[in-house]
């Protein structure tokens, strides 16, 4: 994601530090009682601009969200959506996606979330991409024996890509849909990105895949 | 598929038990015999008019197909295919593909091909769809160990159901393509309907997938 220089952006993570919290790393197998309650975690790994965590937190009282990004300009505009939407079920990390292990206990999280995840087309680039095997193996820790990850996105070759590294990895694909939208589902919260590539005409492909529990 | 009245279709049969075989649940566990050799055995369900078994026996010499398509009408315009490709690789039977273990010995095929079959998009009709778990364990038992589910349509709705639907049964996905033509695959033998349909500018859906040997 392109980004500007927000000279606001410092002064604004300095101010909202309970939103977007410094020294996330610390708080790993305490993120319940940081949220100070036992409701299930839901992270999404790439939050953009905010609007779908800000969407699905206003959508689900009910459940603490966590959303992880680097690009400093980028997180301050999705911790202003947090705080314009009002909510108080809401993290944000300024960090990188790679130490998940490091950020949170094994079982803490209940559902992953990838949404319209950078493609890295090139061959010799696949173990960027967030649905590689060794990005899988850290899901496999922090997610409950029962969680989800569930995947977005308009880019046909990840999406081919993750239905095969799923399932090679021993996921089992729980619903596969090749044109979302082609779908009224009412509870879909659209990214920014899904927005725009929707309104183009683009099929938007979503999975939801299961660490097997049961394997045949 | 429509079916036309033909005459001739009484004639052909009779005439080439050879290539439209009489009484093949006689021949289980004992279909390479029958081929005279010992090579793969690869099986297609619902061989309509034949285009994809006759090419794919011209391009492989070395392996044995077999072709089950119940409607007489059609399995004979597969006969004459073959045989106008004269090929002795081929061999096609006239029966419904329900009872696949009555057919073929556990292990007896190494590839099976379900090409444009029927979605049957009700839901109530789920069960007649040829990735519905009760063929899946039948393929199970036919298939060798290491051998795939070759699964091509242009039915986005079949497509969804089979991805989930192998994936729940324990296969592995090998390889899955949301849009066959736009890669050129040299070796890809298209059925009519891929052709027609390709023609039109409709994506052709295929994935390649395994019974797991070693699940995780």
């Amino acid at each position: 994601m392109r980004q500007r220089h927000k000279p606001w952006a410092d002064d604004f993570l300095k101010e909202n530090t309970n939103l977007i919290i410094p020294n996330p790393y610390d708080k790993k197998g305490k993120w319940q009682d940081y949220f100070g309650n036992d409701n299930p975690i839901h992270l999404e790994i790439g939050t953009g601009k905010g609007q779908f965590i800000a969407g699905m937190a206003t959508q689900h009282p009910d459940v603490n969200f966590i959303g992880i990004e680097l690009a400093k300009s980028i997180i301050v505009m999705a911790g202003s959506k947090v705080k314009e939407a009002g909510r108080d079920n809401v993290l944000l990390l300024h960090v990188d996606a790679a130490d998940l292990n490091g950020l949170f206990a094994d079982n803490e999280i209940s559902t992953l979330y990838l949404n319209f995840s950078d493609p890295w087309p090139k061959k010799r680039h696949a173990k960027r991409r967030l649905t590689f095997h060794t990005f899988l193996e850290q899901y496999r820790h922090i997610l409950q024996p029962d969680g989800e990850v569930v995947l977005k996105t308009d880019n046909q070759g990840l999406f081919e890509y993750s239905l095969v590294s799923f399932s090679q990895f021993g996921l089992a694909l729980k619903d596969v849909t090749l044109d979302l939208h082609s779908i009224e589902d009412p509870e879909n919260v659209m990214t920014e990105y899904e927005e725009r590539f929707s309104a183009k005409g683009q099929p938007i492909y979503r999975c939801r895949a299961q660490f097997s529990q049961d394997p045949q």
